[in-house]
This record gives C-alpha cells, sequence and structure tokens, in this order.
C-alpha cells in the first residue's frame, strides 16, 4: 500500500463518526476511547475542517453533544450531522406523516412533525422499544398503506457498547421489509445525500476529505462511494475481519482515532 | 387457464397447510374458517391420502392438535409434518446444541437435545419471546461462533390472527442474517427437504400430489419448486395481489378450503 503521505495527501476535511471513534456508550454516559478527547482537540487546533457525521439515532442531538462534552470533547450541537433533522426536512418536503418506531428520547426530534392519521413508518434505533409489539405494529402500519414508505435512519447492523454488541436498527428495517416486501429509503449512513450534506456543512469538497469511522460497510465503504477517502479504526465494532473486508477496502486501518490524528497532523494538506 | 379437471388430473394426495387454511388461530384457540371441518372429513374419507404440512412452530403438535380436535378437526399428531422434530434429527445427527430463541410453549419439543454451551441459534416463530433483549441474545451468540449456524423453522413473513396480521419468523430470520452476515438453514417450508419428507410420510410422488396453502411464496412456490402442483385458498393471509405475484403463479385459487375439496373429489385422479 501506499505511504501515508501518499495516502492523505490534499486532505483538508475530517468527518468523523462518533461511536466506536470518539467514545463506547453504555450505562451512565459510556467511556472515552483513550486518547480521543486530546485527538479531537488536536484536529481541531490544526486547521483542517472537521465535523462530526453520526447514524445516532437512539439520541437527540443536544443529549448525545452533553454526554461527549461531560466525557471532556469539545463539541457542539451545529458541528453534528445526524439522520434525525435530515429526516425531519424529507418529512416535511413530502408531506409525510411518520408513525415512529423510535427511542422515547428521540422523540422530541420529531415535535414539529404531524404523526395523525400516519401515511409512513420511520424507524430509528429503538433499542428496548424494538418489543414484538412495537416492531409488529410499524407492520401492520405499513401494510395498511396502499404504497408503503419506510424510512430507515441509518443501516446500521450493530454497534458496541461497553456491555456488548448490540442489534441496530439496521437489522430491524431488514425485517420490516422483508415482511412487506418493500425496501426501506435510507436517511443516515451510509447514503450518499447523507455524506453530501456533512461535506456540504463542512465546506469541503469529497476528493479533498477523509471520514473516519469503526464501521467498514456504513463509514469506509459509504464514504468511499462518495468519492471521499476514508480510514477505519481498530476501536468500537471492528473487528480484525474487516481488514480483509470481500467488498470495502480502508485507505488505511489505524489502531484508534488519536493514531489517525497523528497521521493527520504529519500528512494531510502538504 | 386449463379447465380443473385437466389442472388436477392424477392427484393421489393432498397436503394440507394448518394455519390460514382449517383455521385462524388466536386467543382463546382461533377459529375454523368455515367448512374446513367438514372439507378434511370428506377428503379423508375419498380415499385420496391427506398429510398436514405446516410451519407452525410457535405452538407444539400436540397442543396444536389438542386445538383443533377441539374445533373439531379429524386429525392426530402422527399426520403432521411440523419443522420441530425435523430440526431435533437435523441437531442430533449434526452435534449441534442449539440456543433456542422459541415461544416458552415448543420448548418442549427440544427437550431431548442438549442445549449446554450452544455452537448454533435455533430461530422459531417466538411471538412475544421476540423481545429486544430476546433478539439481541441470540446475535451475541452467533457473533461468538467462529462459523454460525443459524437454523430457522420456516421463513414466513407473516401469518394471520383473528386480531390481525403478526410478524412470523423468517422477518426476525432476516434481521439476524443481515446483523451476522450470513444466511440461515431454513427447516420447514419453502424448503425442498421439508416438501420431500411430507411426501414421503404421505407415500405419494410429487407429481401425484398437490399443495393447498394460504401462503403464495411459502406453500405455492415452495410446493411448485418441488414438482408438485399447488392451489391457493383466498382465507387466512391471502391478499388479492397474490393473484398477480410477480414470480409464483399458483395452478389455481380457491376460495377457502371446502372449494379445493369440492373440485379434489370432482376431478382428481380421474
Amino acid at each position: 500500500m501506499a505511504a501515508w503521505g501518499e495516502r492523505l495527501a490534499g486532505v483538508r476535511g475530517v468527518l468523523l463518526d462518533i461511536s466506536g471513534v470518539l467514545y463506547d456508550s453504555g450505562e451512565g454516559g459510556g467511556k472515552q476511547i483513550p486518547g480521543s478527547v486530546e485527538a479531537v482537540a488536536r484536529l481541531k487546533r490544526s486547521g483542517l475542517k472537521v465535523r462530526f457525521c453520526t447514524n445516532e439515532s437512539q439520541k437527540s442531538r443536544k443529549h448525545l453533544v452533553g454526554e461527549l462534552r461531560h466525557l471532556g470533547f469539545d463539541i457542539s450541537e451545529s458541528e453534528v450531522t445526524a439522520p434525525p433533522p435530515a429526516a425531519c426536512r424529507i418529512l416535511k418536503e413530502r408531506g409525510l406523516r411518520p408513525h415512529l418506531l423510535v427511542h422515547d428520547e428521540v422523540r422530541s426530534e420529531f415535535d414539529q412533525i404531524n404523526t395523525s392519521n400516519p401515511n409512513c413508518v420511520v424507524i430509528a434505533d429503538a433499542g428496548e422499544n424494538f418489543s414484538y409489539q412495537n416492531v409488529n405494529k410499524a407492520f401492520q402500519v405499513l401494510m395498511e398503506l396502499e404504497s408503503p414508505v419506510l424510512m430507515s435512519l441509518g443501516m446500521g447492523r450493530y454497534y458496541k457498547v461497553t456491555s456488548g454488541l448490540m442489534l441496530d436498527v439496521g437489522s430491524y428495517t431488514k425485517a420490516l421489509e422483508y415482511a412487506c416486501g418493500i425496501e426501506a429509503e435510507v436517511v443516515g449512513k451510509p447514503s450518499p445525500e447523507f455524506f453530501k450534506s456533512a461535506l456540504r456543512e463542512m465546506g469541503v469538497e469529497a476528493p479533498q476529505a477523509v471520514m473516519i469511522g469503526d464501521d467498514i460497510v456504513g463509514d469506509v465503504g459509504g464514504a468511499q462511494r462518495c468519492g471521499m477517502r476514508a480510514l477505519q479504526v481498530r476501536t468500537g465494532k471492528f473487528r480484525p475481519s474487516d481488514e480483509h473486508h470481500p467488498e470495502v477496502k480502508a485507505d488505511g486501518h489505524v489502531d484508534n482515532l488519536a493514531e489517525a490524528v497523528d497521521l493527520l497532523l504529519q500528512h494531510a494538506d502538504k
């Protein structure tokens, strides 16, 4: 593989995944991934543009940012690209009234949306709210619609919390797709529209941007399909087999965000 | 389409789906589909071979047969081909120790199987047991295995009870397949092995047999792929769009089992 200097040449902007890169979430707020607080601070001081690009759909952005600030991260709500606000824009544009299969905590993000007499389903990482009864209710709503619309906030397979691996929204979306014989519209990574909106908000073109994430398919593959470069960290949901993934080849692997930032500060935009 | 006489010529054996054909299950035992008790009795008197072929995996065969006898059906356990006994045979043959994601009621079917230190997951129609916690536990078991084996008792998308449509095992199997990046082994319809074992038990070759079911894909498509003929009833989970299914074309549609039996008695094996 080419030297890092070549692989990172011309990088002007960095998109950072949050869960599994900055911290591992879990009971009582989660834990910093060692070195990440300092790494974010160094990156911001470097003059490179930085934006956080997450599929987090179990917490409101306010809650998420509060948790991260509590852990010591320099981050504000306006720096975060997350699925719920993007979904709200689309729902309004298309006059869609969602039945929400979401975590209680994220329901407030949809306060401005009419949810009466639903004509679509929005599914997010609902955690414990993915009870049989709740998933079945969403299924029944879809089956009653003539042209069922299922909007999925991300397509993550699973994520890691301090206590272990947890099923993510994408797995439940697959269940509903199969049950109803439909295909979901994805709002979040790896949807190209979602990466593009994060790039727009950062003010950097795809070829000058690098994504840093722990998900080989959602983060690395998704970003590369948009023309960005992408590094995978060996933290969070990373598994050794990801380094030999049959379809996606990262532009590089690093042990953690701290190592990625070391390399970026040495080689980016030189 | 050809006349019924031609379509049913040479039929010597009949496989009957149970849920949605004989009865609609539901709270307190479900309800006969009008005319079905009498239709089964007439079919048995006719000299045609009859066997029941179900993907029921929420109830033990004993419980299921008890419920049906209570509704007036002439049926015994030995006449029913169902996934749990077939799964037990395979588990024993291959030395597999399952983690069971099943309904409490069907757990007893696995009494003779070693479930300690699991090296595979068996998923059945678990109903309310498909809680987030239970589904996630099965996921975690699979992710800890080097070569994860997921055995799915059927691949039904949904079924109908008196109170409405309910998600079936296949939808949750799809969720686990996606989460783990694996493909399940299906024991039950539409697996050809399952139809073949029902045919063997009935003692009739596929070209002389007809399947009667309410599921256009699992019953009709599955049976046809085995070389059988298949009729779809307009009861149970039948939906009008099934008559124009993009991939599966039934050998005939009938309003209910009673009409199917009328036609069979008139035209079969002539």
